[in-house]
């Protein structure tokens, strides 16, 4: 599993701000689960720690591919250590036999999480757009120039399903602020 | 989660016959997942193991629903110590929200046989009512009749899931000698 992690630094070079909450944002698929693994500043800025997409290999019979997607995702939870675990929310419209696909890799994310003890959030797309781009029916890319804007990165995450996993995390730590403010007012 | 073992003895009373192949059999579902183990005897004989349901309250959170399931599957695989796990295939015809809950059911049962290094098999409702009453559109009591007569029981295990469970359990043992059948032809 390649990992990106375009503002990670080594020991030595620039440290990374200290973070209060990571968060590991996914959108779950059998074939391509995208993930991206955004931080909380303690200045109150979105830092991305790494993002990138975890496949499993097509030709391969479905539960090792399960068990595949288990022990990367077991892994990323075991190197940037998130609080929470957020998901894309159940889609509609699609038809059953993928439903059931999505399903199953969904059911291995949500199980990675509870096995590590961290917080679970599911949000749909309607509410990730909502979120980043101020309104549920925006476009992809107003999404992504809005996560890029928002993390202030030179790039856009690529591929789409790793800009997924980025915005789904994004939306949640704007959910966490957004919670935040209101319980202080 | 209770566990029904119908034949189960202990030391003293009679004991089992050693048994050269054990399936559990499994019908997932979030709310309830039926199961049964069965055994295959020396003798070709089959032999029913134990069977129940594992059932999770409605009331908690998914994740951590998914992982009471996967913690009592855990649990029967570690008890029974079972060489394959038979999975009832992907049902069609039914909405896409109870498809993506069924999925992630099925995923977590996939992923405890694959992370204990297990086989796994898959059949279709049809094709375990072609293996233990003759065909495929066999009514649900036609098949439970005869998995009472296969495993020798004074009783038709209850609930329908547990019945379903080792019902795909016994279509599984059934599969494994029409195979070896077939080779040794």
């Amino acid at each position: 599993m390649p990992v990106a992690r375009p503002h990670a630094s080594h020991a030595g070079e620039q440290p990374l701000p200290t973070l209060e909450y990571v968060v590991l944002g996914i959108d779950p698929g059998t074939a391509t689960t995208g993930y991206g693994v955004v931080g909380l500043t303690l200045a109150g800025e979105f830092q991305l720690l790494a993002c990138g997409v975890i496949r499993t290999d097509a030709g391969m019979p479905m539960h090792l591919r399960l068990r595949e997607l288990f022990e990367d995702l077991q892994r990323l939870i075991a190197e940037f250590r998130p609080q929470g675990v957020a998901v894309e929310k159940l889609f509609f419209g699609r038809n059953v036999t993928t439903a059931i696909s999505v399903g199953q890799a969904r059911g291995t994310v949500l199980l990675a999480a509870a096995l590590a003890g961290l917080e679970v959030a599911e949000y749909t797309p309607a509410e990730v757009k909502q979120a980043i781009a101020g309104y549920g029916n925006a476009e992809k890319h107003q999404v992504q120039e809005m996560v890029q804007r928002l993390l202030d990165l030179d790039f856009i995450p690529k591929p789409d399903d790793a800009a997924d996993g980025v915005a789904i995390g994004v939306c949640h730590l704007q959910s966490l602020i957004y919670h935040r403010r209101i319980a202080d007012a």
